[in-house]
């Protein structure tokens, strides 16, 4: 195997997954797309994670992380917290943790991907971080140093074998559906919303920011909403 | 609680504990010693974490990490290689990848510590990794600089709450017995033996070491040993 990519089934790390095909020009049989589960109420992901990576032909494969792990915290991506119904902007000017942080998740998803990349013998794990939700601190699992910092642990500790690759570490969302529409990502079957709806609820900051991205390209969202007169 | 401490039941994270408590000035019970099985042979060690963490009054938690994760290597502590009758440091001269590393285990480890530490409010982890683990690259995730690394993706990741801490990084087995000996560590109660024997087996790699420290320090090992022509 070529690379495993962290593929949640949203719309990030679909549009890096086609990159990892159209721009680095990987076998996507030679990629392994790793759907995680550590708990989250979004659990309807998966199946947009298995959905995206079969229509790219690549390989799945889908894991447990233990969620009590992650359970004493009070995420609302997790734990019994109302979801905010506010954007990443408005959550990073707030008091500073983002209620959908889920306590060092990213680098808990990173480290077991390259375990079970290195013992495929992958050179590369793909990772959708970006700068949206890197801005005013809202996920520190996201940001540049995070990803720095990781990435050389990940180098390091794999004997020199596994590279970190993180393409939209400086794109914003609007840069990233950009992007995904030029590449013709099929966002017809990603699922982003929070609350795990289907049609989505297009109020949870990741719903928001998903419609403002598609907004910002003049394109409408393929996926459907709950409330059409919520796209904003 | 203050602090994680990921405790093996060896001799090195246990040295690592006492440390905390009686240099550190941790209170004991606020100290919650994290025991992770992730597949490995010598689950006996599990038993040995228990105790050690009962005999200084610490919380104790253990987890299981999905062992499929590690499964694909060929990694002798987890797989069906045998076990080599070596010293570390003969492995580090041999071809360079340790017959006893699992890929990419210690950021899996430090990952799940600090996950379940930021929800119990800890302000460190503590982590026993030493420089005769680290020599001649034998294990990766055991080098100043993996350490570096993951100390930095730690702090920045969970909003400079949580700190990586190694009091042993620049110690080598010798050196971890004889700071250990003048703590009273409780050595009789600590399991080190890579083939989960009881009594430890005295031939593979954690053995040797483990016997040369005391050896070294001029004291008995306290643990028995299954043939005590063995001992060094």
């Amino acid at each position: 195997m070529e690379a495993v990519v962290l593929l949640s089934g949203g719309l990030d790390s679909s549009t890096v997954l086609a990159m990892a095909i159209k721009e680095h020009h990987l076998n996507p049989e030679e990629i392994v797309c790793l759907s995680l589960n550590y708990g989250q109420k979004h659990s309807v992901e998966m199946q947009a994670s298995h959905d995206v990576a079969m229509f790219y032909g690549c390989q799945f494969v889908h894991k447990q992380l233990d969620p009590s792990i992650f359970a004493s915290d009070k995420s609302s991506l997790t734990g019994s917290e109302p979801m905010p119904e506010l954007s990443y902007k408005e959550i990073a000017e707030g008091e500073g943790v983002s209620p959908t942080y889920v306590p060092f998740r990213n680098a808990n998803l990173l480290s077991t991907a390259t375990a079970l990349g290195l013992g495929l013998g992958v050179h590369s794990v793909y990772f959708g971080a970006h700068a949206e939700d890197a801005r005013g601190w809202a996920y520190p699992d996201c940001t540049p140093e995070f990803i720095g910092a990781m990435a050389n642990a990940i180098f390091i500790g794999t004997y020199y074998k596994v590279r970190l690759v993180t393409p939209i570490e400086w794109f914003m969302k609007k840069d990233i559906v950009k992007k995904g529409l030029e590449l013709d990502v099929p966002y017809e079957l990603t699922h982003s919303c929070y609350e795990g709806l289907k049609p989505a609820c297009g109020k949870c900051p990741t719903c928001v920011e998903r419609l403002e991205g598609f907004r910002l390209n003049g394109v409408e969202d393929p996926i459907p909403y709950l409330l059409e007169e919520d796209r904003v």
